[in-house]
């Protein structure tokens, strides 16, 4: 009965279980290698793996294993005033950044529905509260589970909002990677180390060595590289380009962790988009929403799935004073109900992203589908 | 875009918004009938009026308005085992609670795959720790959240289990009513009242009057009372009928809350099922089981779907003794990946439970509906 589907995405390997050292690995490896090329076939193999080795990237090439498009959730602040407890209300914010890794969301909106008017995670703040600053909190907090273990010391400073991140659990998220993981790309962070000129800036990737990158930049700043794919193993650095964040997902489709984004309200949600021409399937959601079962999906660049709060998303577009609607459908595409006949008067928030991500990864999966089986 | 398709179930009202007065209500509606009695028509609308109640009466039964299946879900007792305080222990097995009830599940096995051999919630225990009693105290805190509130103090006296209870997110489900609330179904407790021969016992059902029953029965009994259609007004008491506990789901279609079961091993899940035949559709969960997209569910009787702990359903198959096999998957009709392509390297059962009901209610509802389209 397991005949369960391989997966064809690629993925990090992570060699906990049988700590594999990547220095003894490869210092293996290159001993194979003298040895083959001191026989008398050397020439001769050589030519062959070359061979070998470009059909491999064709291949690689035309299978086209990059993901293009991109998921985003948006949801108010507000709904960790819901908990009922400082500690609680930090396990909430948890819990709505596993839901999102585990659906591969790509960016979480955290919007205001009360005017708090904050658009940034810099200055000072009161700390884990019961009530206020929902927005900003919720935001740290994501952030603060996003960003690899071994980056957490460079970004986030003791803060109070941060005061019970112990009882917060991890992501477990690919790129979050530890010192003997094998994969491509890494995240880092420049270090504050003066380098000659022409060479690049050195970046701790939470490696055995640090990395020096292709470009000088400042230091302090977080980075995505990609690791050559030879090093040289003598040398007391390994070696990497810095790339665009996005790339591990459009090359490889790779699951690289999610951005934060901050809104002042709800119509900033869509406004502020990072993506050029904005989203181009938003998607409501709502115990009053169309069935979820009768709704199709259609192949889309960039996706937006907004949930509401405590009140729904009526009490969000009440409180946007640049709304004129008050139907909050009316601002969608489409506006589903993604739990027909739900056993319960009302869905909290933290389990409607559970719920609707779970619906929609099936759709969303066959819209691509069929996209790439009529190509 | 909001045409949002009416659910064909049967609800129970709440009133809280408009707070109606049944009392009133029915006091009102008496009037109504006395006038028409009065006037010279009386006859003639008498009759018609009866013809009219046959008429829904058998169209309700042609339309066969009940559920006849039920969706059981098992989990080992030790999933509170990962909780990082006992605070958040009970909060964890609130999620386990409100996840079952949104997604109607019927029964609640919680099973132990570490050999505790507990099959009762009775006696003394030690509270909610750190450690230990995992099942036991699951169990309990599940009970406790199904029980109508003003049954509690009757059910539940004060025990160190659910000394957390405060932080418990309420389920809120149809047979969780308000004394307004209008249903044709109501939970109660026989009450310790001397009562008259050929007079059946008081229950409280948590309405303004108490609910004479047609039996006789033991004070404390937790008991199903269906209401008589028409009340006597002028009487100090509600008049009701005892029936089974199935009878508001497998008449009227309406979600019943759930009943829990202890296990003292994985294969005494299925061994010891409730319903006479046991589970005709059981389902395996894992992410190295089959993707559940290529999977299609016949309808069913009685489906089973079950959860692993930390270490996954490999763990408790070795935990159990009477099971020879060591691959899970032998032990299902199927062995689903219900999150293929997960951002996280693991799901928490918490979470897999929203995942994988969101996947099935949806195939759930295309098995019944075929089903009832074709016949
Ligand atoms: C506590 S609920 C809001 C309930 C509010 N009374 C309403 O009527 O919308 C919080 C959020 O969960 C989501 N949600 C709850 N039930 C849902 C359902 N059946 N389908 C889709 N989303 C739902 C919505 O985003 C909603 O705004
Ligand atoms: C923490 S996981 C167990 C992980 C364990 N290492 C394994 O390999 O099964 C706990 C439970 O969540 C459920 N689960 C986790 N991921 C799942 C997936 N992709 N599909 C279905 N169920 C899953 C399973 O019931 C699993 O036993």
């Amino acid at each position: 009965m397991s005949d369960s589907v391989p997966s064809k995405k690629p993925k990090c390997s992570r060699q906990s279980e049988e700590r594999v050292d990547w220095k003894k690995l490869k210092a293996e490896r290159l001993e194979k290698k003298k040895k083959i090329k001191e026989s008398k076939l050397f020439k001769q193999l050589d030519k062959k793996e070359k061979e070998k080795n470009q059909q491999v990237a064709q291949q690689s090439l035309s299978e086209n294993r990059g993901r293009q498009y991109t998921v985003s959730v948006a949801l108010p602040g507000s709904v960790l005033d819901n908990a009922q407890s400082a500690e609680l209300r930090t396990y909430l914010a948890g819990q709505i950044a596993r839901a999102c890794i585990v659906f591969c969301v790509d960016e979480i909106v955290v919007f205001d529905e009360q005017d708090e008017d904050v658009k940034t995670v810099e200055g000072e703040f009161n700390g884990v509260g019961k009530k206020g600053q929902a927005c900003v909190q919720l935001a740290r907090i994501l952030q603060f589970l996003e960003c690899p273990q071994y980056l957490r010391k460079s970004f986030f400073p003791v803060h109070k909002d941060l005061q019970y991140a112990g009882l917060l659990n991890p992501l477990d998220s690919p790129h979050h990677m530890r010192k003997d993981d094998v994969c491509e790309y890494r995240e880092g962070v420049v270090l504050d180390r003066p380098s000659k000129p022409g060479k690049g800036s050195l970046v701790n990737c939470g490696m055995w060595k640090e990395v020096r990158i292709d470009k000088q930049l400042q230091a302090g700043l977080r980075v995505t590289v990609h690791m050559n794919k030879t090093q040289n193993e003598e040398s007391k650095v390994f070696k990497g380009l810095v790339v665009a964040p996005h790339k591990p997902r459009t090359e490889q489709g790779l699951y690289w962790g999610y951005s934060v984004r901050l809104a002042a309200s709800l119509s900033r949600v869509f406004t502020e988009s990072p993506y050029k021409d904005g989203y181009d399937l938003t998607i409501g959601t709502s115990e009053k929403g169309k069935d979820v079962d009768q709704t199709v999906i259609s192949p889309f660049k960039h996706m937006l799935v907004v949930f509401g709060g405590l009140q729904g998303l009526e009490a969000s577009v009440d409180a946007d004073e640049k709304l004129e609607v008050t139907d909050p459908s009316l601002l969608f595409d489409l506006y589903l109900n993604t739990c027909p006949n739900q056993g319960s008067r009302t869905i909290r928030t933290e389990e409607a992203i559970l719920i609707t991500m779970s619906t929609l990864r099936q759709k969303i999966t066959s819209a691509f589908q069929k996209v790439s089986s009529s190509s």
